[in-house]
């Protein structure tokens, strides 16, 4: 078999888990809830490139996305207009979008990634 | 690295995304929602196919699917007859289906599946 | 092409499908959903544990799973119990959790996992 690699591990999950060229996310949720959907979705997508990076991967390389919203009725306009301006042309990923309920009333994205490596 | 292949891509999404011997589809809804669960079943299945074979792939070998849909109560036995008269016998995915809210509220059905190339 | 292998395949599911060293697996829910959420949770994580032996695979190589929980306010934390009680250690999948709908109100959890092999 292949070596599997785990990052940023703790009891309940791992950030990332690298196998075989790539890389499978942890749902990423901004760290600031207090931040609206612009706000939490740039800081959803700063961590999700931290979490490339260290996986020995950029978001050049993403290949499919599930993003979870809360609202996309009042929040799907701004979140696709910071997530498009942070993709690298011509490198956008598979992307399949739905509305969830989350367990934190705050929470207005949650980003799902998995990118090759 | 190995190569990385976008198709059908746009400024927020590519429709299928080849590396390593897997095609990453993005979430297909139907082009036409006007029609019910059997009717946009179809168009969404249809359009998977055509993404298939654009990567290099078919619906003989399909990975896993994820379906999300409107209303699981009154729409599954329907979509899950299209569904089987669709596959491939003997060569069914790993599949997980639940119910979700879409923005658009005349979706009823979205499907997002990987397959091996 | 590399060869796929179906295990536990019917008309509209294979329970697990193997190629180029990932198992993805269907969603699993509890046989006995009269349950509660920890007897839910480790029927599931048994089930997921059988499936990943007939794979090739163990719990020790998960990659990532997705949770979807019927009420994430109520049963997120036995889940989480019994889930970090079931994982090897330091072997954590990268993980997403949602709260959904389900066909059956009885269902309480719904676990998506890949796994190397």
């Amino acid at each position: 078999m292949t070596d599997i690699h785990y990052l940023e591990s703790n009891p309940r999950l791992s950030r990332s888990v690298v196998h075989n060229g790539v890389a499978w996310l942890a749902g990423v949720v901004a760290a600031d809830c207090s931040q609206g959907i612009a706000g939490q979705t740039r800081q959803v997508l700063a961590r999700i490139e931290e979490l490339l990076a260290a996986s020995g991967s950029d978001k050049g390389k993403l290949l499919n996305v599930q993003i979870w919203m809360k609202d996309m009725t009042v929040d799907f306009a701004a979140m696709n207009q910071v997530w498009s301006d942070w993709l690298v042309p011509a490198h956008a990923p598979a992307r399949a979008t739905c509305q969830v309920m989350f367990d934190d009333p705050s929470i207005l994205i949650e980003v799902i990634a998995t990118a090759a490596v």
